[in-house]
Parts: C-alpha cells; sequence; structure tokens
C-alpha cells in the first residue's frame, strides 16, 4: 500500500468509529500534512479516494466535510468475465443503438456525447465559419497524410500535460478516436491473435477487435480502479496475448481512473511479456482531477503504447478529429490510416488546432469539468433516492457517463424497451461485453437535457423496473 | 463484332484508304445512319471509336472531320503481368510520392486532384460556409451512421443516370473512395484470399489489399478497353478467386470506358463464378461522353456488385465525401464501416447534397468535361511534339489523368528523381501495380498548372530522358 492509500485507510476507519461527526468539517490539507508527516499531494490522494468512495465532500473553498449520513451507494464489485480469448458478438445490439436516435424523446441516457451548447465553444465555431468563407481552397485539397502540423504542434503541447514527451511528427490524425483504435489494432495484431480488454468496455473497441479478426479476452475489472494487474498477468502467463486495449484515465463506461502506481505496474507487464497497449484516453481530458492524470504514454520509453485519442469528448464527436500517438508502429499506422480512409479533412483541424493555441480548449475544459463534476453528484444522489438499495453505481472522476449494476434479478434490455416506450432511451450493459455479459447493467449519460427531466426519468424508470425481472427460463 | 464496331471499321479502312482526304469534313451522323440503315447511337459510338483512335475529331457545332496527318501516337499494348496472386508491395514509393507535395514546383503531373478554383463550385462553398455559420449545432453531434438522409436521396437520384435502380436506404456514407474501397475489401473477402485487379491499377486499392491481409492477382488489361475478360476466365479457372475490383469507367490511370457488353460479360463471369465485384466508379460522373457510361452496378440484379465512389474527382478531395451501394453487403459493409471511422462530418454531406438537388452539380460537371477534354486533346498533342516517337500514351475518355509508357530502355523512376530537381513533380508507374512492374511508365495529370506550364515541363522531361536510361545490370 502506498503513503496515500494508508493515509486514506486510516482516515477511513476514523470516519466509520466516529472520530469524526458526520457533516463536520475535516482538518485542512495543510494541517493533516504536517500532522502525518506527509506531503500536500499525498493528503490530496487520500482526500480524493474518501470523496470517491464518498464518505467525505469537498465543499469549494470551505473544505472538506464528513458525508452526511445515508444509505450509501455501493461501487459494483470487481468484473468476473469469461478467462478465454473469445470471438466478440452483439454488432445487432451495438447497431440497434446506434440507430436508436430519440428524436421524440424526453430523455436521452444512451448516448455519450458531451455538453456542446456551452458558449465556452463560440470561439471554435467562429473560426471554423470563417475558415471555410476566407480559406476555402485549404478545404478542398487532399491535406498531408499525418494530418495538419499545426494541429500536431497543438498536440504535442496538450499530450505534454499528460506527462508525454512528443514532437508533432509523433502523430497522427484519425477521422475521430475510433479510426485511431481500429487502425492499431490493425497495427499491432494479426487476424486470429489475442487482445486483452477490460470488462465491461467501450464497444467500437470490441467491435473494432471483430471486424479486426482478433480475439477479445476480457480481463477483470474494478469499478475503482481498472483493469486486475494480477488477473492480466495471469491471462497473459496462459494465453498468447498480443496486446493489451485499455481506457484507464476516464474509463468508458465506468468513469474510474487507474492510480498512476497502477499505471506503471501495467507498463512494466507489458515490457516484460513485450507486447504493445493501445491507450484510448478520449476522455482523458476531462478527468476532473486538474492538472489532469498523467497517462500510461508517460512512461513510455521503448515506443509500445500507441496513444489513441481525439476531440468527441472533451469540444465535439461531429468534427471527427482524433489522434494516434503511435510510438515504434509509426509506419505500420501511417499505411493503415492510408488505406482506412486517407487524409482528413483539413479545416476542422486548422480552427482545433487556432481554439488550442488561443486557450480556447483550456476555458472550455475548466468550464465542462465544473459542470460535469455538479451533474455526476446530482445524478448518483438521484439514483440512491429513486433505485433499489442493492443497486451498485461507479464513480465517475471526469466525463459524462456512469456505469450501474441493478440486482442481478432485473433485465436492463427488457428495461430498456420498456423506458423506450416512455420515451426514455437506455444503453442497457451486454454491449459492453465482447459476449453479452451484464444484461443486468446499463450505461447512463448524465448530462441530457437537464437535471428535472433526467429527475423525472429516473423515477419513471424505477417504477418501470419491477416489471422488468429475467424470466425464470 | 457489334454494330457499331464493324461500322468503325468499315470507315477506319476507308479513310486509311483515302476515301476521306485529311482534314476533310465527314458525312454527318444523321447522313450516316440513313446511309447504313443503323441508329444515330450506332453511328455515334462509330465516331467515338475513331476518335479515341485520333484519325477523326469533333469539332464542337460543325462536325467531325478527317484527322491531319501526322505521327500518331500508339496506345500502349494489353498488360501482361505474372499470373499468379501476390502479396502487394511499394509503399514506400506511395508514401514518398503522398508526401511530395511539390511546394515551389513548376508543374505537379503526380496528383489526382480535378480543378477546384472554377466558379461553378461556388455555390457549393457559399452554402457550406452558411451552414457552419447557420447550423453549425448539426455539425457537432454524431450522425446517422450511413450517412445524411438527404444526400443519400441525392446519391440514388445520381446513379439512376448510370444505370441503377438505388434507394437511399441501399447506401452508406464514407471517408471518400479510399475509406469504401477498404471497407468493400474487408466485406468480401478473407485475410489470405485472393483478389483479381487491373494491372495497371490504383495503388490506394492495391494498398488497401494490403492492408487486409489478401492477395493481389493483376490481370492482363488492355488501354482502349479494360480488363481481358478471356484472361480473367483463365485466372479464374485457375485461382480461387474471391471478388474482382475494378474501375471500368474511365479507369485510373488509363482513362478508358469499358464497353458496355464487355461490362455485360465481366458481370456474368462474376456471377458464373459466384463471386463479388467492387466498382470503382470515382471518375464515372466525369466521362466526356453524356449522357454517362452505365456501370456494372446497372446489371446487378442480385446485389453482388458493390459500387463504390466518392466526390473526391467530381469536386474536391478535401470534403472526403465519398459512398458505397452495398448490395447485398450492406450489413457487413455497415459494420465494417462502423468500426472504421465511426459516421462522417455531416457538414459537407448537406452542403453537398443541396448542390447536386439545385442542379450545381450537373453544371460543374459539364464544365469541367469542357475543360478536361480540350486539355487532354492539347496533353497528347504535346507529348507526340516531345517525346520519342515510341511513346505509347492512353486515350482518357473521361477524367484528368493518362498513362504512358516509355520505350523500354527508360527508367521513369530515374526520371521522376531528375525531373524534381528541376520542380516537375512525376509518379512513375510501379506503384500502379503490385509487385513494381511498369518502371517505364508514368501517370500524367493533364490539367495542373496551365497549358504554358505543362508544355514547358513536358519539354524539359524530354531533354532529361536521355539520360535516364536502365542501368544495364
Ligand atoms: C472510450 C471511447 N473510445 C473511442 C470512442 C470513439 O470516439 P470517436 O467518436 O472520436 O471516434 C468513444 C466514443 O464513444 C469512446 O467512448
Ligand atoms: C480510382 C480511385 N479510387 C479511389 C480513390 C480514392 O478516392 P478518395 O480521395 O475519395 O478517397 C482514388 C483517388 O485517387 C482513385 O483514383
Amino acid at each position: 500500500m502506498s503513503r496515500y492509500q494508508q493515509l486514506a485507510a486510516r482516515l477511513k476507519e476514523q470516519i466509520q468509529l466516529g472520530y469524526f461527526a458526520p457533516a463536520s468539517r475535516l482538518p485542512s490539507v495543510r494541517q493533516l500534512a504536517s500532522e502525518h508527516g506527509v506531503s500536500l499531494s499525498t493528503v490530496q490522494e487520500a482526500y480524493r479516494v474518501l470523496e470517491r468512495d464518498q464518505l467525505i465532500v469537498a465543499r469549494p473553498k470551505s473544505g472538506y466535510f464528513v458525508a452526511e449520513e445515508r444509505k450509501a451507494i455501493s461501487r459494483p464489485e470487481q468484473s468476473k468475465p469469461p478467462q478465454r480469448p473469445m470471438d466478440v458478438s452483439l454488432w445487432e445490439d451495438v447497431l440497434a443503438m446506434l440507430l436508436g436516435h430519440g428524436v421524440d424523446a424526453v430523455c436521452e441516457f444512451q448516448h455519450a456525447m458531451p455538453d456542446m451548447a456551452s458558449s465556452t465553444l463560440k470561439p471554435l465555431l467562429k473560426s471554423l465559419y470563417e475558415l471555410n468563407r476566407h480559406r476555402p481552397q485549404d478545404g478542398m485539397k487532399y491535406g498531408h497524410i499525418q494530418g495538419d502540423a499545426g494541429l500536431r504542434e497543438q498536440l504535442s503541447r496538450l499530450t505534454a500535460s499528460a506527462g508525454c514527451h512528443l514532437m508533432a511528427e509523433d502523430f497522427v490524425v484519425t477521422s475521430g478516436c475510433q479510426e485511431a483504435l481500429s487502425v492499431c489494432l490493425r497495427a499491432v495484431a494479426e487476424p486470429g491473435e489475442i487482445v486483452a480488454v477490460e470488462s465491461p468496455g467501450f464497444y467500437g473497441a470490441m467491435q473494432a477487435i471483430k471486424a479486426a479478426n482478433l480475439k477479445a479476452l476480457e480481463i477483470p475489472t474494478d469499478s475503482r480502479d481498472g483493469m486486475s494487474i494480477d488477473a492480466l498477468r495471469l491471462a497473459m502467463d496462459q494465453w498468447p496475448v498480443k496486446a493489451i486495449l485499455v481506457t484507464p484515465t476516464v474509463n468508458n463506461p465506468q468513469g474510474y481512473v487507474m492510480p498512476l502506481e497502477k499505471k506503471q505496474a501495467l507498463y512494466q507487464l507489458a515490457q516484460e511479456f513485450d507486447i504493445a497497449i493501445i491507450e484510448d484516453d478520449i476522455y482523458g481530458d476531462i478527468a476532473f482531477d486538474y492538472p489532469r492524470p498523467k497517462t500510461l504514454k508517460s512512461f513510455d520509453d521503448d515506443g509500445r503504447v500507441l496513444l489513441c485519442s481525439s476531440f468527441s469528448k472533451t469540444l465535439a464527436p461531429g468534427f471527427r478529429v482524433g489522434w494516434i500517438a503511435p510510438g515504434r508502429y509509426r509506419d505500420k499506422v501511417t499505411h493503415i490510416k492510408y488505406v482506412s480512409s486517407s487524409m482528413c479533412p483539413t479545416l476542422p483541424q486548422l480552427a482545433i488546432g487556432r481554439f488550442i493555441r488561443e486557450g480556447g480548449y483550456e476555458r472550455h475544459l475548466s468550464a465542462m469539468r465544473q459542470h460535469y463534476r455538479k451533474a455526476r453528484d446530482l445524478m448518483l444522489e438521484d439514483i440512491r433516492r429513486f433505485f433499489p438499495e442493492q443497486t451498485r453505481v461507479s464513480y465517475p472522476e471526469g466525463g459524462f457517463v456512469l456505469w450501474m449494476e441493478l440486482p442481478k434479478k432485473y433485465d436492463a434490455v427488457k428495461l430498456a424497451e420498456r423506458a423506450k416506450q416512455a420515451g426514455i432511451i437506455l444503453a442497457p450493459g451486454q454491449m459492453f461485453s465482447a459476449t453479452g455479459k451484464y444484461r443486468h447493467c446499463l450505461r447512463f449519460n448524465f448530462i441530457d437535457r437537464n437535471h428535472a427531466s433526467r429527475e423525472a426519468a429516473l423515477r419513471t424508470l424505477s417504477e418501470l423496473l419491477p416489471e422488468c425481472q429475467l424470466s425464470p427460463s
């Protein structure tokens, strides 16, 4: 156990023993650091853990307080997927969800789109429009196959804040993070080979594994800190795993941030077995912690990490601007990216590059962080109010989605069908597995519409729940 | 021999025998039709053949004339590629060409970009910036996975003029034709399987075959009418060919249009062997004949043709808007397109859809047809003037590229290196083969810069040629 974990455990014990009363103020970070002879950041880390576990709450400008006494929401336990490589199925479910836009919906919990109405996006839209007006020719030619050099310079700055040392020429711009993942999978593994993934994990990555004729090996994953390193090692001892595909910083669907030491351990394991890591960092820049958590790529001294991301969760998915920092796989990645869709449209790249350079991106992120964090707390509170006590919910440390585990007797697919009739669109859990596990789970977007709509929708769902038990078959 | 071929042969004989003097006027289409008791379109077809063979020239509004006496340019003979499936190589050459933008070039013969400065494109650019200005939100969301429905309706109209009966739901929009080809290859063939291709053929398709772990079987191809059906049948008898990938209407690099009966024979062969056809129609809408030639897809009564195209050659490649009409492969194609790059940016789709609907597309094409045709004739004339007599050149029936075969003793790769120092960028032929054939060939764009620049550049090339003989090694 590291320093901050020890401190967190001690404080937790003290809270549970009643040393600190419910709703009372906790010592300041500075005070606690000097009491325990540890650094300020150790105390901050420890408080972060307690906050995640909802034992304490942070009140801006006033400090940390013990949570009020209440029915607690538990986190999902570590998952137990089948311990062997599997073909990915479930495409029909994914397609149905992709097509199931809720035109007349009252609430759409299924999608993973950020807030795009914020005024902090205005400078970006303005420069996009101006480029289209005054430099249309720049948008008409075939551009550079690795993407616009100006944008890649900004990517090099951005990723520095995630602990990376990358130059403009180390990036390949892609049509979103989806293309990034697909290209990387095909660059590191041959048909028939095995890729280790989180479970639950992002369905788009699972489907890319299927399309590349690879097999998915789902690794037990904890809703607090991600893929189990022990389970991963066991799996790698047993199977010839070719690559690990992970979303360690603000995971989709669970929202956890894998702690830094665990990231390091994961990297070392990949090194030991000499395999590649595809790191999906698409939500990394909207972790609620600021400065943002470091990437796995930050440890990468031999180029085995292929960092993938896009602006789909930080700005807007419709721009379709993503990227890869492919490390030692650059040549292969460039080839596969070229055949996959040739170059990417130039004007969105120019506009986004300028937006970052002029500080708009940071300002937007800072507004979104606050907004999403608040929405998360409201959502967790609503779920606690409306849902059965045994419901488990992940605690997102960034982004705008969370993962709910209903008591096992419920069928989330049935619930999604009923809910749809009431105008509420859901993403049931089975798509987040290669093989249809998690039928009692759901991923929720917690920023769709407004809080009143979400609250009403959650209440409706809780009323539908009793009719949605698994058939005894 | 069909009617028009008989008529063409007869007229050719008469010209060669001197019945019609050089530069003299030929009978009108109507006159000849009644003389020979054939239809107007048969005469038109026959005149088209003679025009292609440069025995006659068409003068708008005055009719057809016998060509002036001159040194003729011959067409390349049918190609003789290796008659077995091969792994595709040559990526390094393709990459070098993609990166070799001639910033300070005096003439760029290597690229395949259309004229994008034409005023007929203005309404499209206007609606693009207006959409960016007034409906930016439409460009930010994830859109429909098959693409914008309004654009797909227009595609259904467009392809009707190429003989297809397709509904909006029969299309999947892609990031250019490159993505279309890649997706289709992966949808119809499994790793290790064989795809028959034209030789020479488009390098992007060859590289997509490589990336999908497929093998290319190059089929002997004639510079006048495309892939040899006999050679294809022989190859299919011998090898388990899984699909045929062809660009039959305005081929890249040669520019021929495969005659309709030959298209039908190709389709019937695919039917007989029960395999798929991937039809690349990217240049089809700028065939010089109007109405445009029919597609292979127009024969497709059992859904085995996957029609691929984009607006990259008709409007501008930077928009990255392409499409697939995948026939019976729609489900698989939709899956692979989704994992490949998710949906495509919406605003360019909206703008292009509107441009077609409002007639701008047709107007633009009609201007480009005239422009390119004139440029072709100038280019052929310049080549005749400057290049050695044994040089062979294809006769493009649309588009803006042609294929040159130098006498075998010359090395086009060496020529490209020398030319680059003189600011002239070339596309040597070996990239258009899976295995590096055609080192004495080149593809030329004939609309870059203006005629004076092209003329000067061609003269320079002819002067460099003597130094560029193949080493005796
Ligand atoms: C974890 C993760 N990776 C990748 C993607 C695909 O992103 P993009 O829209 O940029 O292709 C998503 C989108 O939902 C995602 O959640
Ligand atoms: C025959 C052919 N097919 C496909 C493509 C790729 O087109 P796009 O730029 O639309 O991806 C090209 C582009 O050069 C081409 O010439």
